[in-house]
């Protein structure tokens, strides 16, 4: 189920209660109403704009429906906002160096670039200052495993890296281009992301599935002298561990009291649990069917790791307990310990209902929706640049995920993640680890 | 022999004929002078800064004592114009929409995006629309042959492609995005563009030696569906045949009448050979000393090709002789026909000096110095993308080269670089062939 966000133009008769009554309709069919913002106040009617959230596709039709019912009320557009925020990419290349005159373009090309160019020849580190490389990322994606949409193709997953790259360049100034994929060969992909590596300061996979990314992941990472980061698996661990850090602190517990129990070992399920493993938390309990995905992540931590062999026994020894499994409603009140930190993160309907797991007891509960990638990609990888590392390590995750919870607002798990200066600040933290 | 551009900045004594005797200072190690700003005019002193074009960067050092010698006059500041210009990089990318509240996130990113994304995996033409890709060519090199440098690999070919990218996003609002390749193999690189192409709505070839890159172009013309050019034969010929239009028109001579004799057929002289043929002149007689690329040409040309057994016999036979040779001072005096058109295009040493050419009775001679692609491959992919075409045809070609003739300005024989209408005009032109 897609949420659906409309902007509607109405012309609303100046009759007290009109605008309410267009906001009731909303509320019929489950639709939140956004912005409204107004347009114009005349003496017969005025104009709105009313941004309106649909909580599927589908209902979309029967709110315009019931808005164009209320007496006093027409409908004179209706903006698909989704769509019109995408028309014609959402990232644009501009100029960086100001060509007036047929000088300027000397300089900045023939016969001036081929300076430059030796120089760099000469020595290779001049490229860090004399090209856009250092703040220049390739967002990589063959698409095979996007959202919760699943194998949709590149081009189809251009849309969600130019999503990507637009945040890196409004948060950190980082220059990401899209590199979309016509392979999903793992062998393939790693060859061709070494073939174009050297005019990037970074590599971001993103939308790869597993267990082929992790192959693709740690091969790159091994054979190339630049950071690469796969997004879900170490932004969405850097986020949520984050958010746990923060509920420790809100139920005022200390996380060297807590038991860290993950169920589910896919891409973010295994990143969370390892990145859990540097933190002091008492011990990292793992449950997951698939025997590979258990092995890999056991082989890959620490001794603190412990494999369990039921999820019941991940449930019953948990403090904390993180749910990636994409199974809806997985786990009933029954299951919910007194006191525990639940976060069950599937899409779109998660293991347990947040208000459930609260009623039957649970300190902290919450899904999915809060885990917003974008707190941590920008940060991290402008930290990385700065400092000149060949890797993003454990350490810099760790901080990052520090920093986060340490910038999140009284009462809240996470910090805004419009704020520049929370990125700004992991980016600096990030840094000094390098 | 590189040209240095320089900007000193001097503090000079309110003596009348000082700054005179600063430009004789540059003038007598033959350097120019460019721009001079006048910064303060005090009682005592001025500070000026100058702009200097060095004929060599080993002449800089002799130019800048020479002006510190100059009585009442200091340099206070020494600035390397070229490096300047390329700090940081010379393009960026921005973000083309505008997020300001998390509900505008929700619709550039999750989950708003989804909607993107399935709507393109259902038809693919949508991302014409929805994403950047139809404004987006990737600049591919793997620096194998740099402007005159040669073989300096991808790293050091980066600033000219960041220049190339630079003028794309300027004259036509392209994101060129440099893809600089660790691979020098062509079925690699084949392989490597192949694999990213699916985010690119075009592919610009540049600096890859020939003949290599012949094949590169051609596999990858034949199995992607988007416009693929490789800018050192097409855009250069493309600029040339416009000059050598005009050079016809200011002689008052019609191309019909006109024998086109081409020596040297390189990446360069292939392309401008190639693309005479299209136009109608009386014949297109070529020559080089390698029978391979003899071969090629022939074979990809028409029946009006001919290939001659020397140089002397095109020399001889041509009305518009262009020489892209590589070999400084190939011609004297005593090879050129009176009422010639000779482009002499070998750098940094044409084949003839053009006053050489001019005193022995050549209607219009010139050298490579003229020939700027910036004049050619805006435009043209601009106008290829407009039309949403798969190729960049010869028709294509020959209406560029056309247009630029058009518009060049009375007694010149090509347009302005810098003026933007110039490549608005070539890209609507070259749209309507589509």
């Amino acid at each position: 189920m897609i949420e659906r966000d409309e902007v509607f133009r109405l012309k609303t008769a100046q009759t007290p209660g009109t605008l309410s009554k267009v906001l009731a309709a909303v509320a019929q069919f489950g639709g939140h109403v956004g912005e409204i913002e107004t347009i114009t106040i005349g003496t017969d009617y005025n104009v709105r704009e009313v941004a309106v959230i649909a909580p599927s596709e589908e209902l979309i039709d029967d709110i315009t429906a019931a808005i164009a019912a209320v007496p006093g009320v027409e409908i004179t557009e209706h903006l698909d906002r989704v769509f019109e925020a995408h028309k014609g990419g959402k990232v644009t290349m501009r100029p960086a160096s100001t060509v007036r005159t047929l000088q300027d373009m000397r300089a900045v090309y023939t016969p001036g670039v081929a300076r430059v160019s030796l120089a760099i020849a000469a020595d290779p580190t001049l490229a860090d200052e004399y090209t856009w490389k250092q703040s220049t990322v390739a967002v990589v994606s063959d698409g095979s495993r996007v959202l919760g949409l699943g194998n949709v193709g590149p081009l189809a997953a251009l849309p969600v890296m130019e999503g990507k790259a637009l945040f890196y360049s409004m948060f950190v100034g980082i220059n990401a281009v899209p590199v979309m994929l016509a392979t999903q060969d793992p062998a393939e992909i790693v060859r061709t992301v070494q073939h174009i590596a050297p005019g990037f300061g970074g590599i971001h996979l993103e939308d790869i599935a597993s267990p082929g990314v992790y192959e693709i992941e740690a091969e790159l990472d091994a054979t190339l002298d630049i950071p690469v980061l796969h997004d879900d698996q170490h932004g969405t661990a850097v986020v949520l561990i984050a958010a746990v850090l923060s509920a420790a602190r809100l139920t005022g517990r200390a996380v060297e009291d807590l038991c860290f129990g993950q169920v589910g070992l896919g891409a973010a399920g295994s990143a969370i649990a390892l990145l859990a493993d540097v933190f002091p938390f008492s011990s990292v309990r793992v449950f997951d069917p698939g025997q590979d995905a258990v092995d890999r992540v056991v082989s890959l931590g620490s001794e603190r790791i412990v494999a369990t062999a039921s999820m019941a026994e991940v449930v019953t020894a948990a403090d904390v307990l993180v749910l990636t499994t994409g199974r809806a409603n997985l786990l009933s009140a029954a299951d919910v310990r007194p006191g525990q930190i639940i976060m069950a993160l599937s899409n779109p309907v998660p293991e347990i209902d947040r208000r459930v797991a609260l009623e039957a007891g649970a300190a902290v509960a919450t899904d999915g929706s809060i885990v917003n990638n974008v707190l941590a990609y920008p940060g991290l990888f402008r930290g990385a640049l700065d400092a000149r590392v060949p890797a993003i390590t454990a350490a810099m995750k760790r901080t990052a995920a520090e920093t986060l919870a340490e910038l999140a607002p009284e009462g809240e798990l996470l910090p805004d993640p419009l704020d520049p200066d929370v990125h700004r600040t992991v980016a600096a933290r990030v840094a000094t680890m390098g």
